[in-house]
């Protein structure tokens, strides 16, 4: 028997062509390209063609691509209906995502079957799209509804960053915007066997469908620990700006003092170190740059700087509270920065980040559907042996117990 | 880097005190019991209460636990919506059981919350009956709906097994019946680290929530590789016992020439053979004396001795076709007989499955919930490397491949 592995950490479940994370190195490869080279210049939907099918889109495949999803951005009355009930009991957004896509079928049955061919069919395909283009769809509509306003139609002549911004603000966004979303998504499309990419294999492993297994998905997302991160980081920079403001003490300072305060309270940091990358998450960099661009182009309200600001003292109070360890600010720190730069509210941020990662969940998906194994641990036995039923009439108070 | 282990066969991801599975042995230990001293004659309600606490309930325990699951056997409207959409679409109804559970959180939030405390808190385990209990009714109320029948309501003096057979069809059931459905509920409770549990703990284990594990699971069950085989294993018994009487010919005959051609046609006989069992499945005989007792009190329609007769048909061919290989009757083919008995049809098998399986789910999630610890393996790479990023105006039509 071998032994434990508790968390499977370390433990190699399979060979993937979709993505590549070099945890050392602080390097991610997305279908052969570094994460730097990619996500700055590619649009969502070329990435997703990448991992779809490992090679980039021609012209031809990407207005293909481009119109196939247009065509799929609309939700059923039943989808609606249960967003709206959603939003009446106030659910958290990540709940009412679930909903939504569990509901997907809705419009359609024929997307909750998967065909078992070796090669994952075109069928599947055609299903994995229409979730990744329903997906801020949902996002969106949820969004509205919770703010009391109504979802509105798509916009058939936008891709898909910019028409998730359409769906969410019913404005055209500025193209600086869009690209710096595209750069969002891109970063966050894919990365290695993560806990919700893995649970939604182990779903599909069964030979259940696409739909069961990115419903699974999400609610993995939801988990703090995977998806639930950007939030917090955000808080504690606008709440170290607010404080200092208030103060008139520096920035550095008070984020100085907030960390220091922190520790000793035993809190985590949010926005720092990661399971994985043991120097500096090179999505923080990609981020960072895309930050820059946007703040060019269309002016910020200085979180960019003021961010940097709290990031350095944060890295120096690290260092020196742990000296030995290796600890740098990961992607989520500059997600949240991101996000609040587009202008959306820190409810959106695990909302979004699915929008994202349904390009890598979907063509870990079809990988899975063509490797066509289950994925079936063992675990051992540590509970009580060779118990003796005792009928209920025979049972004692206190004498249930074995 | 150690070595890959698809499927992650033999890997052990920790240790659970819920069940273990011998498979050399063929033996089942739930809670400490031997699975065939609990299952006949435990209610559900008893063994559900052993794997959330480690020993049999007392009586007052269990008036306590039936009294609280009585009050949570009713549906939201927005969850009654849903399925009611659902079934308009005739949708699957695993599917539609996924979209149920999902929405469960409608009728009070605090569903899809998680509490983070080392002891999984009382509120966790509040969630966890809320969804146990809710299960049975949803699976009533689809097939109901489908049916064009309202969904009933719930009679607070009935146990889970007899509940849900008085939901599904609006009259108390015989004794017999709720006993026979009650010892396959139990066979069925949990079975170590399967596919949908081991979901369920990937999801929760990113400190996600109850609900969002719970529908991952139900997408799992969902798959013919898991949950699925025992409406195929009923369809070959009936289908010999057609041929039988249409052609005169002898049961044994006729299956025997059944299992042939499905071998020659490269099929695969469902009902025998199991990835962890090398031997009999135990659960086989508690299912076996379970469908004796009931033919003796309620009588059936011959569908046991015509089953066993198909069954050792099929385990002569199975044995001369692989003489070396160690293949026998799993728990699929009495599951089908058992639940064909009750008046269940095949569309209920998948359903029921999962009404059973939701104790062991919440069970190993109370005790993911105590361990805290994310579940997140690693995958090997075996894409491209150095691709550098064409812009699409510089990209041709032919050459857009790295």
């Amino acid at each position: 028997m071998p032994s434990t592995v508790r968390g499977l950490e370390d433990v190699v479940v399979g060979a993937t062509r979709l993505s590549r994370v070099d945890g050392e190195a602080g390097r991610l490869v997305i279908g052969g390209f570094p994460i730097e080279e990619l996500a700055p210049a590619a649009s969502y939907e070329e990435v997703l063609f990448l991992l779809w099918h490992d090679r980039l889109p021609s012209r031809s495949d990407l207005a293909g691509l481009r119109e196939e999803m247009a065509g799929l951005r609309t939700l059923s009355d039943g989808t609606l209906a249960a967003l709206r009930a959603a939003a009446g009991a106030r659910l958290d957004p990540m709940d009412a995502l679930r909903i939504g896509v569990s509901t997907l079928p809705l419009a359609n049955p024929e997307l909750a079957r998967v065909e078992l061919q070796r090669e994952p069919a075109l069928a599947n395909r055609a299903r994995a799209l229409a979730i990744v283009a329903a997906l801020p769809v949902l996002v969106a509509a949820y969004h509205r509804l919770c703010h009391g306003r109504e979802p509105i139609a798509a916009d058939s002549r936008l891709g898909h960053a910019a028409s998730f911004l359409w769906l969410l603000g019913g404005a055209r966004a500025h193209p600086a915007r869009v690209r710096a979303l595209e750069t969002y998504l891109n970063t966050a499309i894919d990365h290695g066997m993560n806990a919700s990419t893995f649970a939604a294999r182990v779903i599909v492993s069964t030979r259940s469908d696409l739909v069961s297994a990115v419903t699974g998905a999400v609610g993995a997302l939801k988990g703090p620990l995977h998806g639930g991160a950007p939030g917090p980081a955000l808080d504690m920079v606008v709440e170290v700006r607010a404080r200092s403001r208030a103060s008139g003490r520096s920035l550095d300072d008070v984020a100085e003092e907030w960390v220091r305060t922190a520790l000793r309270d035993g809190g985590r940091i949010m926005g720092f170190g990661h399971r994985v990358y043991r120097v500096r998450d090179p999505r923080a960099d990609v981020l960072g740059e895309a930050l820059e661009t946007l703040a060019a182009s269309v002016g910020a309200d200085g979180i960019l700087s003021d961010g940097r600001t709290v990031e350095l003292a944060t890295l120096r109070v690290l260092h020196e509270h742990k000296p030995g360890r290796r600890i740098d600010t990961n992607v989520e720190f500059y997600t949240a920065l991101l996000l609040h730069s587009l202008g959306l509210p820190p409810s959106l941020f695990s909302p979004t980040f699915a929008v994202a990662r349904a390009g890598g969940w979907t063509a870990h998906l079809l990988e899975q559907i063509e490797e066509d194994r289950l994925i079936r641990p063992s675990v051992a036995y540590r509970g009580g042996a060779d118990r003796r039923f005792v009928p209920l009439e025979r049972r004692s108070e206190a004498g249930a117990a074995a």
